[in-house]
Formats: C-alpha cells, sequence, structure tokens
C-alpha cells in the first residue's frame, strides 16, 4: 500500500534522500499518479509519517488566497480548524515522536523549513528562515498547549479568540520588525 | 532522599492534593527546614518532579527585579539562560514527559498557571489566565523548537536575538492587546 511503502522509504533514507520514484515503484504504482494525487513528496511525507490533516499542496493555496497583512491570521486559523477537526490525538502523536525520535524530529524541520520558506520567498524581506522557525515555535507551543498539555484556558477558548490573540505574533514574525 | 518522596508523594496524590508535610514525613524531615530550603511545595514539584533548572521562588525575584515594560523580555532571557545551561536533554525528557503521560500534563498545567498568575496578579488586567496560558504556548514552542526539533535558525541564534524577536509576544500577551 502507497503511505506503508513511503513510510518505509522515508524511515530507511531520510526526508531528503528519499524520491517518488522510489516510494511509487516499492509500492508498484505509477510516480505520475503519486505526484498528482498527492502533492508529490511532501504531500506523501505529510500524511503517510507526520499524519498531518492537510496536504501541503492545498494548503499552499488556502494560505496565498487573501492579502498579505493578514497571513498570520490565515495560518493560525487554519492550524487551529483543521487539528481541532481530527482531535488532540494524532497532534499528541506527533509531539512524541518528535521528542522520542531523532529521525522524526529531522525530517519535520527539512519539510517545515522547506516549505514555509518557499511560501514566504515571495514576500522578500531578510531572515527568512529564521522568520519560519519563530513561526514554527509559536503554532507547535499553541498546538502543545491545547492539545497535549491542555491548558483550561487554552481549550476552551473559541477559534476566534485565539485567532485574535496569536495572529499578530504570526504576522510579525513573517512580515514585521524581529530585530 | 527527600527528592524521591516528593516524586512518589506527587505521583500518588496529585499537584494540588500532595503536601509538603506528607512529603517531608516520608522523607523523615521537618517540613520547615523543606519550605525554607525548597521554596514549599513548587519548589519541590520543580525540582523533583520537572527537573526544572530554577527554584521558583527564585525566579519570582529574577522576574519582578525590574520594570513591567520589560517583563517579557526577562522571561525570555531567564528561560533561555537556564535551560541553554543544562542542555537540551532536559528539555526533550520535559517535553516526553508532557507528551507521554497524563498526570505530569496535569501537575505541569496546574503548577504552571498557579505560578503566573500569581505574578501577573500584580499587573492586574482582564483575562489573566489566558494570558498566561499565551505565554506558555510561546515559551514551551520556543524550548520545542531549539532543545528538541533543533531547527537550525533556533538552535544557532544568539540568546540576544531571540530576546528580541520573541520579547515583544510575550510583552502583548501579558500586558498588551489580547482581543
Amino acid at each position: 500500500m502507497l503511505l506503508e511503502a513511503a513510510r518505509a522509504v522515508f524511515a530507511e533514507n531520510g526526508y531528503e534522500r528519499a524520491t517518488v520514484r522510489s516510494i511509487a515503484a516499492r509500492a508498484g504504482v505509477d510516480a505520475a499518479m503519486v505526484n498528482h494525487w498527492f502533492g508529490g513528496k511532501e504531500g506523501l511525507f505529510a500524511q503517510a509519517v507526520l499524519k498531518l490533516p492537510f496536504e501541503p499542496a492545498e494548503l499552499v493555496t488556502v494560505l496565498r488566497d487573501g492579502p498579505v497583512e493578514e497571513l498570520g491570521s490565515r495560518i493560525v486559523r487554519t492550524f487551529l480548524t483543521r487539528w481541532d477537526g481530527v482531535g488532540g490525538d494524532t497532534f499528541q502523536a506527533l509531539i512524541r515522536s518528535i521528542a522520542g525520535h531523532e529521525a522524526a524530529s529531522t525530517v519535520l524541520r527539512d519539510f517545515f523549513l522547506q516549505f514555509f520558506t518557499g511560501l514566504l520567498s515571495d514576500l522578500g524581506g531578510d531572515r527568512r528562515e529564521l522568520r519560519v522557525a519563530l513561526c514554527a515555535s509559536q503554532l507547535v507551543g499553541m498546538g502543545l498547549v491545547r492539545y497535549v498539555a491542555r491548558f483550561p484556558p487554552m481549550v476552551e477558548a473559541e477559534v476566534d479568540t485565539l485567532v485574535t490573540a496569536v495572529a499578530p505574533t504570526l504576522q510579525r514574525y513573517l512580515t514585521g520588525d524581529i530585530d
């Protein structure tokens, strides 16, 4: 099965060296089909290994569909609605795998930096990789406190409340003054 | 030994119901001595269970020693210098225990909310518990990305760089506009 083949190839080769071609070959399917339906290597990784509740390709569309001054708001809203939708267990599994396995941590890092740095390249601006890492820190921390450590004010807060509180943070990290 | 007795009592009773008296009794020492040397229940919990690289009582002094407009900056700097000092493994163990054990997560949450909400009570302002939870989300996320997932721009950044970038976030969560 394709996702199992993907998990095996990522585990053996790491994110950088894994190829859609080798995953498709192992699963006995066509590589072009995999690229079309799963959004290529990033999409496969997100679904097979991290089990993220979204496809990277789809996310790019969501995030680009609106003014750049509201990017922080769109990111926080998308993050919360997708993870709320699948429940906290999936996020807990993600954190556990980051804290427990060096390999999972490495692939997540590569994926995140490549994906968001690509998104940010349109915006111009300096210190792009630090900006992406700062965004990651606030998003992962928000997920950890809402879905894993389950701090009551964070669990009970409506999505709108958290978007209002946290979006300016993401917006500043992305396009504002950080030094 | 005192820290072992503390671990056992916290595990059996949870943070709320554990008492310094019962911990001291189990270790065969004087409760007043425990309060004096370990900063009471919070200090024992921080050292015995979470293995935090600071004592809560001492932290209160550090955080109050300066103008309120620089509170965000002092928190970020203290967080980073203390955790940098003990190395990333300790933070990784903390995250692993939050993600793996419901009990650890509950005690951390109680501790964090009590401790920081107390600190914040001097500041006045509304939505105190949400403000504390927002601070927790940014701090824990920063620790996770620097010490556990180890995103290169976050690992390589000087403490000063991160203080400049992240302090305004904490400051807004503590004393600024969040709605």
